[in-house]
């Protein structure tokens, strides 16, 4: 159940932006949370998204000049839609500033704990990890995806 | 956003019952949850338990008498709240008739794919862990958290 609408959201150091419809090259975007990207990015301390959620963030032009990566699928769909942003073929996820973009839907794990390490520790990264049971992708550079659908 | 609730949901299928809270061993249980799964159960044509879901299917009594797995960090709660289940403490996920138990959390997403490449095939399983660029587990007995958590 969401807690908040994008006018009662209280201030935010981390925004983190899902992908899905509403997100993809193809389908219609979501202009009211492209203009809650637009407004909120200055005053985030880091920004994170998962798959195509890029694409939000590419429209809201945060991601401009800047190197991200976004689901592999949907990859040149992205390209196309923004090419001002250094779209990057093959990485799990990518790390530019406070900007943490990371492949399709599976990957936001990996980029999640991956954040978590840096913000919080590793240890609190593979205490999380272990407690869901997760054997995490800790190389960010590994990316068999990119491969499979040709990039 | 919910669509229904415990009265207004339609006849089902499939139930799949997640964990965390209210699901525990230590925190105290959902009685409507449990209630529900009690009367939904013989209608099913399968369950799928993700994590300490498995203590909700539990409390129900549904799985007395069968193989099933839980969260490897919540083994020793689980079992103690129903012996009657034969609790497997090595697997990622287990399969006793139409009832379906994974280990912790993501342990969810390879028994999920599991049961679709039973139903649906595998190509439509394999289709889906590409597309959410997930690579999956697909032995059910390989299990690094039972070791880990001392079981």
């Amino acid at each position: 159940m969401p807690t908040h609408t994008y006018e009662t959201a209280p201030p935010l150091d981390v925004l983190l932006i899902p992908g899905g419809r509403g997100s993809r090259g193809s389908n219609t975007p979501i202009p009211e949370a492209i203009a809650f990207i637009k407004t909120t990015y200055p005053n985030l301390r880091y920004l994170i998204t998962v798959c195509t959620g890029a694409g939000l963030a590419a429209r809201a032009g945060v991601l401009d000049g800047r190197r991200a990566t976004t689901n592999k699928m949907a990859f040149r769909d992205m390209v196309a839609l923004r090419p001002e942003v250094e779209w990057v073929p093959r990485a799990r996820w990518v790390v530019d500033g406070n900007v943490w973009t990371s492949s399709g839907v599976s990957a936001g794990m990996d980029v999640t704990l991956a954040w978590i390490g840096e913000v919080f520790g590793r240890e609190k990264a593979d205490g999380i990890a272990d407690w869901i049971e997760y054997t995490r992708h800790e190389d960010a550079s590994v990316d068999p995806f990119a491969e499979l659908y040709g990039l």
